[in-house]
């Protein structure tokens, strides 16, 4: 028999791992709660229709497609010749696949919104934390089933929603003690500002696609990237002029306003980053980063991307914009907003690292119960329910083994406590309660064990 | 523009629903930890041999299967008329697909178990809630994405482990203030020793088949469909005595041992049920049902079946039961275990239809700033955090729109309270802060807001 897999690029999550992605999870949405936000969850099949043409092509390619069920069989299917001769043919390919799995979780809630528009209240506020499907390449830190945790605020145009986030993202990374997170602001119309200051905004796609690569390629291969685009030498000094703006936030922020004296839209966009840092209470929460640009092109405001602290080296642990039109694709035009997501595979591997996950985090059962007999048992099956009555996470070792072996399950569980209960201790009413990391012991009355308190 | 959908059978589960069936999944997962078992996930897909064969023939024709990446673009994929060509000849569709969605929980865990067997402690004991995927005809509460909810220990035979799961359905029902909900037992030994007595232990499977299907047509069709099956007028005589076994439990163990009085298999499953029975505090805590055969044939000893209070009409809420080997179909043999599950959407059902949601269950944010102009909106921005602070959920509405349409804001989120901080209290250094359900206010100074307590 083939030994048992599973697909490349999918992980099985073990309880340890579970159990530390659930406390991290948490962290994350009881703030999205605290500041608004309400839960959603949308199914993990879309209409094929409804992510086609959303992701650009090589997007498109990566949708992962459910075949039109009984098309495996064809015998038990008429038509299915027909229809593969048409997906052969270039044909429409629904004859055999019309439903796919979400590739993000932006594109469903535009959809979501743009369904139920008449009956949400704008601004309308949601997070989501769900698995997405992408038929990429397998890598290290590249799963085709992975999480995705986003939040946002439609149907409203104004700053605050950017200032919350700015909030959102500091008290997440603070309650889970990633110190040195750091959060990046820049602005789409202080990039398309420079595009019309190097005199090409026809170009702007194409220098902001650049300008992405920054951190990855360094400003030579940038360069060479834009000139291969047609970009002249000077065009490129401008540029590198602007990527070199150095200095505090508030030094940054008058660098730019010399820059784009007159620009209406390098002006709009300078205003916006200073009314923010204008917000904060400490203008160093944020770092003004000019070559910050955010692939995606629908942003079209203020631009955000969390980093991980410099000493770990995984560098964006989460990103968002503005955009201006969420479900125009749906028919529903004018339902403008701004979100962010938080990469939960990458915070993960920060945590890790940095060991930040509390104990508790990790905590599974706390006490168990030996088995020493029929009669032992029986009365220890009593306690058992008395401790967990107390809120204390508990078992029972199953069958009557050697002491040897279930104390290796406990060891093997990292459970910390064992409780004895023998046929002295029947006898005597009372159970013996033993650390096995410290090998301290105590002996508890059955009549106290209601009120059993393990530290 | 075509109007957005989802797929037939899916669903959107908006804010309320969500937060409820947080609430429910909430309740069970921590009486699963009280109980020591530890959460698992696996993954969504599934390689298609993993599943396949696993369901019997009816089952097979319910996997959504997954398409290979590249086969609905022909032209960027040689060997699609090649791939095509093979499937429609009958021979392996892996050529075009090779990955699945999850049918149950039961064979990923299993297929997890048989892939992890040197690592993990055993009993191992698990849960697992995650969505799975069926290609059934959509109907009333019947979905194609519908959540599960499994636990399962595995690698003992002891009957503890039974007994643990009658207290974890009691715990859960009662925690989620489910009155009346029952717990029926049967054993699958009881029902082999029926087949036996009847003189057709061969016909094992069709009579429990037949016999699980006795609440929805009724004892006469069960008959006609056990003749059909080629039993005589003799055996359904037996049967029908079988199935009119009634009285408390001790009644019914008591005619089951005449019955079966010298049938090895016999005595032995109702003397496991005493056993149960013995356990529990109160024998009345579960009913033994002889009429209970849960359809799946790899149950081989105790049976479950929660059911929803009388009142309600929805029926079953949860199964499960002992199995001899989970793991043989993967090349590890030798697992035997028990588990059971909890119908989510049905329980979520039962309690709408009681209104056992509790009113936190459905709680959001809990107080709103009204936005009343530059000045005072920055000020109210920082008392926002530290409202915040403290743990109260809270939103400033991010425009300085008119009052009315803030107000209509709080009232369809059910935001409970308004915080007003105008020019004059802005002057005052105060807040005024109102019930918008009752009408009631006060003022609270700027300096109280951090100990603001909301009933």
């Amino acid at each position: 028999m083939k030994k048992p897999s599973i697909p490349q690029g999918t992980r099985d999550f073990g309880p340890d791992v579970v159990r530390k992605r659930q406390y991290l999870l948490g962290v994350i949405k009881t703030v999205f709660e605290l500041y608004g936000f309400q839960p959603l969850e949308t199914p993990a099949m879309e209409n094929l229709e409804t992510l086609m043409g959303k992701y650009g092509e090589e997007g498109d390619k990566l949708i992962f497609r459910i075949l039109n069920n009984g098309l495996d069989h064809p015998d038990k299917k008429e038509g299915a010749r027909e229809a593969f001769e048409k997906v052969l043919a270039g044909q429409n390919s629904t004859a055999i696949t019309e439903r796919a799995l979400k590739y993000d979780l932006t594109i469903p809630f535009a959809r979501y919104v743009a369904m139920n528009h008449g009956k949400l209240s704008f601004p309308f506020r949601r997070y989501q934390v769900q698995p997405v499907w992408r038929a990429d390449r397998p890598q290290r830190g590249r799963y085709r089933e992975f999480y995705q945790c986003d939040a946002d605020v439609v149907g409203s145009h104004s700053l605050v929603n950017e200032l919350e986030f700015v909030h959102i993202y500091k008290e997440v990374f603070n309650r889970l003690k990633i110190d040195g997170a750091t959060i990046q602001l820049n602005h789409r119309r202080i990039l398309t500002a420079l595009a019309q200051l190097a005199g090409s905004p026809e170009k702007l796609v194409d220098i902001t696609i650049a300008i992405d690569k920054l951190d990855k390629i360094g400003l030579e291969k940038v360069k060479e990237e834009l000139s291969g685009r047609g970009l002249s030498t000077t065009q490129l000094e401008t540029i590198s002029n602007y990527l070199a703006i150095t200095g505090s936030n508030e030094e940054k922020i008058a660098t730019l306003k010399e820059l784009f004296r007159g620009s209406e839209e390098g002006e709009k966009g300078i205003a916006d980053l200073e009314w923010i840092l204008g917000m904060l209470e400490n203008k160093n929460q944020v770092n003004i980063d000019l070559t910050l640009a955010r692939g995606l092109n629908y942003y079209t405001g203020v631009i955000f991307e969390a980093r991980a602290p410099e000493q770990v080296k995984i560098g964006s642990i989460g990103g968002g914009g503005r955009y201006d039109d969420l479900t125009g694709l749906f028919g529903v035009p004018g339902v403008p907003g701004v979100g962010i997501s938080f990469g939960i595979d990458r915070i993960y591997d920060v945590m890790e690292e940095l060991q930040l996950f509390p104990a508790e985090a990790e905590q599974g059962t706390r006490i168990l119960f030996l088995n020493l007999g029929e009669k032992e048992s029986a009365e220890a099956f009593r306690l058992l329910q008395t401790v967990r009555n107390n809120r204390i996470s508990a078992e029972i070792y199953p069958e009557n083994i050697k002491l040897d072996k279930q104390f290796k399950y406990a060891e093997k569980r990292s459970i910390p406590y064992v409780a004895i209960l023998g046929s002295k201790e029947l006898e005597n009413r009372q159970v013996v309660i033993k650390n096995i990391v410290t090998g301290e012991q105590e002996t508890v009355a059955f009549d106290s064990m209601a009120s059993l308190n393990l530290k």
